[in-house]
Formats: structure tokens, C-alpha cells, sequence
């Protein structure tokens, strides 16, 4: 069986991840989905519970009837010389990991994990700090989410929560 | 949708585990699973890590054809002043605790969830502890739990692991 | 007997913050004054201990012959999901939280704590870091703070602490 | 002004503690009465939090009229080498330390504080161990604590908490 | 060059210690000589601190003409997982760890460390527990260390020390 | 004995560190250079282990012929407040500390350590984030470290692990 990895914040989970996971969970038995920074949430950074952005993703699968896969939490570290061995302890062994970020493919590389680098979607289109700045403004974000994530969002009054954050913020 | 949580730290996935899941699976849309000490591995206690615990749950399930699950591991906060809204802001929503403990009954009792009480299985024949025992004594532990557990134990090389450590703790 | 709950971090305790307490504190049976970020000190953002800081608070009320408060330090936990756990549980029970900050307020007012917003002082003219701003330029910063703060900050050689702090920070 | 710090866990606070406060806080201006262990609660060890314990010592020495005392909740450091530092820290500049525990008094008489011993109260009739064990067997409790103390315990169901915590020791 | 690892928690470094490092230091270029619970001291079973212990391995080895070693202390990071990563990010780079441990050396070897078991010294008459046992007992435990170790030893009051922590123990 | 204490982060060792050790190596018995946020690496600020500082200073000091030092990671602790106590736990006593920064020397002079400064070198030329830039920019930076540091940076292709760092910054 061959089991891949793809991390993410998913502050919140947006139409570019859901791209990348429809291109990469036919490429695997087992697609283990990792949601970083766990621990955070009520931040303008990260907004979201690990809970609350489980739920955006599961949802959105559920309903494209992609089954292949886990959902982990993963708590953050801090210090990128454990990292790699940190995230194998949390998740069920896999092969290969899919990601596009220069750091995570050199320091899973060097730790004799496979890497493949997805097709990029369009970051100036979807990142998850474009998507927080368009709720913040009040501009169209829904569009740019799959539907799950947006009846999670209005599920916790996240449009509200990120408003608040960002007067805080100050 | 009504979701519910059961918690443990399945160290390993037995018999008296999966008979509790299978009374409380159909009781709820989505029951959350927890693997509570997530952080913990390679001790007497606790030999196995999350991720191979999560290996143990997942395919047991999957052969029984149980689908409606949610598997997490939680990292430990060691301060029940707080563990009811770590656990909370880890997993999606729930409204509902399975557990025979009092103390954690009492918690989320305390914090407004509902509490049901699983029939209990025989704690004399199916515990972490005993099936930890019974492989370090060399006896017939693959009657005490799944097939799915058992593979992964055989993968990971266990039986050796929990003798070592065993050797070591002196 | 109500008792009311106060925040801050009181870098250093100033006159805006004295105004609001002498507004409160007749509202209640019994103010705790909670300390936050009470593990920090000898930064340009945080310079004072959190023994310090409850020095500059008791003395000025005690001068004033207000009474009915607790003084109580909290360290950060840095995670806003167990947050208001966090501070229950160090604190003695209150019913109501006093506090101008939306995400403080929103935290407790969903975890059932009854939210009141004090008068809002002038946050031209007072708050911590124009305090600690006017004390690096050398401007007359006695006049932003209570006589019990002044005291405390010249014990400790509080000006010249903050200008060596200011000069490292580069 | 000559301030003094005494330190316990006050798990409960009982009358071997008020004991040794009443004979202290006359040799100083002010007594700093530091919560120990401030972190932990619901457990068999200490199953108290910190603002529960800090009620049974406030109620208790204001039905007797001592107020010169502050109360301080202490979170552990779990490293002595930085221990002294770490309360030093957290609580007003104090001369002296009343303890009759040789660690502590060797820990504080090396960074340079005045030791003194207390009289020492009987250790067989009172002792947080001692009392927790009591409650626990259903004995007369009350007698061994101050009213303050009694009238917290039953108010946080304190009794029923402590044999629930005993059950699950199991 | 070739180095290798050996690791302890020298608490204190007694003549077995020593006995392992004469047969290893020559069969490698450098030897790394790491300090394990290095944050640890003051306590029965970690009495000294790592500066302490620094100096006890040091001294000694200089008196031996012994140079070809380094010596750092490493903090625990209570995580088998990821002990090995932790341990590697610390120390200059290492092709052979020297250990008898049995998990000690499953996790390096898992990790693609070579492991050589050195030859065992008579654990029962030398061991850090069996030391500081006889220490405590006021037994001859000058004949069990290095002069290094016991000049160290008195010079920070080690025998006064380990018996109040004994004391307080109870 | 004589012992001093120099710390720096050395990210990396460059000339301007050398030329001090070699001022103050002369003035003590026994030099201790601590290697401080030891738990760092893999960002643009920290990019090399503590292990890969520690061979870059021994290999230049052993080539000068420099062997009166001692070479100890500091892991960061986060608190001024017992910053002192926890540098003293991790190294040999020490009566004697080395630096130019203000705030270093006041808590250490609070303390009780003799501070000396050493003389200044130019910062303009050399300094961590400089040569750090200089590498950055594909520029000559081999002339601002010694050979020990060059060696190690290519030895662990640290060049490329700068700049894919700095692609991961934005």
C-alpha cells in the first residue's frame, strides 16, 4: 500500500488545496492530510480550531466522494531539526509527500522521504492570507471556497470572528 | 448532525476497545475517535506511537466496514483545569462523551456535554495493561485483540520493542 | 458576593488604568485584577516583572483605601481555545468580566462569563506603550502614572532598564 | 519595609498552615503567601485550583482580620536550578523566607535571602496528606481545616471530586 | 574523521564511566560525550547540575591527558520519537554511538547509526545509583569516583546536599 | 582557576568572534563560549545547528591552537528573569563574562558576575546577519568567516539551505 502525506494550515481550507488533493489522492492508496499549527485559532493568522478546519475538510470530501483519506492534526514544534520526526510519530507511515514548499521537500528529502511537487493552482488567485483579506474587506469570498468550508465558517461566525481579530489587532 | 466522542489511548487496539466502538458507532452520525497521549511512545506504558496506533483503529474498522468515524490523536496538556477545551478545539464539535471514567465524566459533565456510559466489557480480560503483559510474557496475546492491531505489531516489530524496553526500565 | 474580574498587563500600571478600577471596583464585592503575561520582563514591550507590577498596583490602591481586590499574576498560555479555562482556573470564581477588548470579551462572553464594558479612558493619553515611549525620550511620564507606580519604577531603576533594553533592540 | 515569603501547596489549606501564618505575619510588614503548584488540580495530589485554594486562605485570614498579606498563585518551573529566579520573579521583593523544608532553605540561604524556621506545628495531626486521606475515608475532616476552608470545599463538591479522582487512581 | 557518541547522565561520573571512555576514546578521532537531563539538579536522583557534571568528566580527562573529546550537555525532550533528531541537532555530526542500552541503540540503528556495545563494567559495583547510595549512607564513595569527580563533589557540598534532598524526600 | 564566559548565537562563527576569543582567551584559565538558541536552525535567521556551530569554532580554535575553551550549547529559555540562573546551571562556574550588550551585562552584573567588555570590532564588517546577507546575495563571504566555518558551510551545502530558506520567507 502507498500512502502519501500533504501539509497544510488550511486557515482556511480553499479551492487551491482542494485542487491539489483531487490531483494528488489518485495517486495513492491512502492520502494523509495534516493539519499544521494545530494548536492556533482566534489569531488573524489563524483563525480557525484544528476541529473547525477538520470539518471544512471532511465535509468537502465527503461530498465529492473522495474517500481515501486521513485527517491529523498536527501540533507545531518549533524547531525544524525534529520536525520531520515529530510529524512521522503523529501520522501513519507514508512514502511520499507531496508539497511545493523548498524547505519541507529539502528537510523529508534528506530524511529519505519521496518527494513530488503538485501542480501549482494559482497562488495570486488562492492562498489562505488572499482569502482572509476578502472576508475581512467583505468582498466575495465564498467563491473562492468549496462549499464545506463555507458553512463551517458561517457555522462559528467566523466572518464576525476575523472582524473582531483584526480590531484587536491594532 | 449528532456526533460523539470516545477516548483512549489504545496502547494497543483490543478486543474490549472495538466492542465498545461497535455499541456506540450506530448511536451517532459521526463518532470522533481520540488517541489520547499522542505524544507518547517507546515507554513500557506506552510502546506504540499515534500514527501506529491510528494504523491499528483505521484498518480494524475498515474490515468491519465501520465508516462514520473520525480518528485524532490528542497530545497531552497536563492540566485538567484545561484539558476539556483542548480536546475541544482539536476535534470537530461533538455533542456527546462516551466514557465509564469518573473523572472525565465529571469534566465534560461539568463543561455541558452529555455523558453516556458504554456497557462495560471485562476489564479482567481486555485492558492495555494485560495485553501489554501477555505479549512481554511470550503468551497468546493475538486472541486479545483485532487482526488490524495484530499486523501492525508484526510490522512494527513490537514484541521485541515492548522486551526491550522492558530490559531497559531496570 | 459578586466578584468581577480586570485584566491587563500593566506595562506599567498608569492613570487610564486607575480611572477604570476606581470605576469598577465599587460594582463589585470583590475585583480580581488579573496580571497577564506575567512570566515576561526586561523586554522594550514588557520591562517590568509581574512582582513589580503588583508592587505598582497595591501600593497606589492601597493609598487610596480601595480594598476589596485580589492581585493575581497570570502567565500565558498562548492558545486562545484554552484560554478562559486557563485564566478560571488560577483566579477565584467570578461572575463578570470587565473588559474593552472585543476578543476578550467575545471569549467570555461565549464561555457564559457576563461581559461589562467599563467607560473608556483616553487611549491618546493613556496607555502602556505611550508610557513606556514617553519614558525613552526622557519626557515627564510621572504625570501618566500613579505615585505608587512612579515609586516602583525609580526603585528599580525602571528608566535606565528600558533605555539599555532600547538600545539592544537594534 | 521588611516583607516575608511562605510557600505551600495548601492542598487544602489546613490549621498547621493558619498556625504558622499567625505566628509569622506579625514579624513582617507584609507576608507574601505564594501558591505552589498553582498549575495542577483534580488530581489525587492536588486536587484543588489555585483560585479555589486562593478563596480558602483569603476568606480564612479575613474573618480573622490579618491583611497584610498578598496571595500569589505560582505556576512550577519543574527545574530547581532556576527555581529561586523563577519565584523572585513572580512575586514583590521580599527579605526573608519562612520554611522549615531544607531544600527550599538551602536553595534560598545560597542566592543570598534570610532563612527563617518557623515553630514547627505538629505534622502528625496536620498535613495536606493527612487531610486529603480523611476526606477520602469518610472521616472528620472539618476539624483538621479552617471554617474558610470547609465552606470552599463543599461549595466545589470537593469531597465527591477527591473520591472520584481515588476511583479513577485505579 | 570518524567520531562517536557516548551518553550518560554522570550523575556522578564514577570509574565505570571512565572505564568505558579509556576503551572508546581511542577507537575514534573525537568522542562526543553527551550530558543527558542536563536541566536536571537538585534532586535524589539527578543531583548536580550539568555544569557540575561538566566539570567532573572534564577535570578528570585533562589529569589523563584524555583531549580528543567534546563535551555538551543535552536537555531531555521527553519524546522518544524524536530523541534521536533532538540528540543530532545538538552535537557535531556522528557515525558510531557506544551504548549498552538496548533502546538506545534499537533507536540509532533504527535511524542508520552504527552501534558498538563497549565492554560492560561490573554494574554492581559501579552505577550512579549505587553511589550516590553509598554517598547518602556515608559510606566510602571516594574509592567508586575520579579524583576529578570528588574534588568537584566537595567543592559544591555534594555529600550535604544529597542529604537534605533525602530529608525532604520523605 | 580563572573561568570566563563568552556567548554569542554564531549564526555563523565569523571573524569578529574570532578576533575576541583570541582578546579573551589570554585573560582566563578557562574560556566557556556559549553556543545560545541552541534548539534553532533551519530559518533565516538561525539556519545552522547547534552541532554545526560547535564544529565551526573547534575546528578554527584547534587550527590557532586555542585549547584553554570549553564549547556549550544554551538552549533558549524565553525569561530574562531567570535567564542568569539557567546559564549558570548549564556551565562550569564561571566569575567572569564577556560582552558588549547592555543587557547582558546588567543581568549579570545584577547577579554578581564581574562584566567586562571586550574591545569592540567593527560591526559594519562583520556580524551574523551580514555574513548571512552576504551568502544571500551570492557575494564573497568566505573572506568574513575563518576556514573552520567555510569548511562546514559546504560541508553541509549551507549556502543552498540559506537561500531556499529565504524562498520560503515571502
Amino acid at each position: 500500500m502507498r500512502t502519501g502525506l500533504f501539509l497544510g494550515r488550511f486557515q482556511p481550507f480553499h479551492n487551491g488545496h482542494l485542487e491539489v488533493i483531487r490531483e494528488i489522492a489518485g495517486k495513492v492508496d491512502k492520502l494523509v492530510i495534516g493539519i499544521g499549527s494545530a494548536q492556533d485559532s482566534h489569531t488573524l493568522e489563524d483563525p480557525f480550531t484544528a476541529g473547525e478546519r477538520h470539518l471544512m475538510i471532511s465535509e468537502t470530501l465527503d461530498e465529492l466522494g473522495i474517500q481515501n483519506y486521513f485527517l491529523i492534526p498536527i501540533v507545531d514544534i518549533n524547531r525544524y531539526s525534529v520536525w520531520v520526526s515529530h510529524v512521522r510519530s503523529l501520522v501513519p507511515p507514508f512514502q511520499v509527500i507531496f508539497t511545493n514548499n523548498d524547505l519541507t521537500a529539502r528537510l523529508f528529502s534528506e530524511a529519505g522521504t519521496e518527494v513530488i511537487r503538485p501542480k501549482l493552482y494559482s497562488r495570486e488567485v488562492y492562498s489562505g492570507r488572499k482569502v482572509r483579506g476578502v472576508i475581512l474587506k467583505g468582498g466575495e469570498w465564498r467563491s473562492l471556497v468549496p462549499a464545506g468550508t463555507a458553512r463551517v465558517i458561517e457555522a462559528v461566525d467566523g466572518v464576525k470572528r476575523l472582524r473582531e481579530l483584526a480590531g484587536d489587532a491594532e
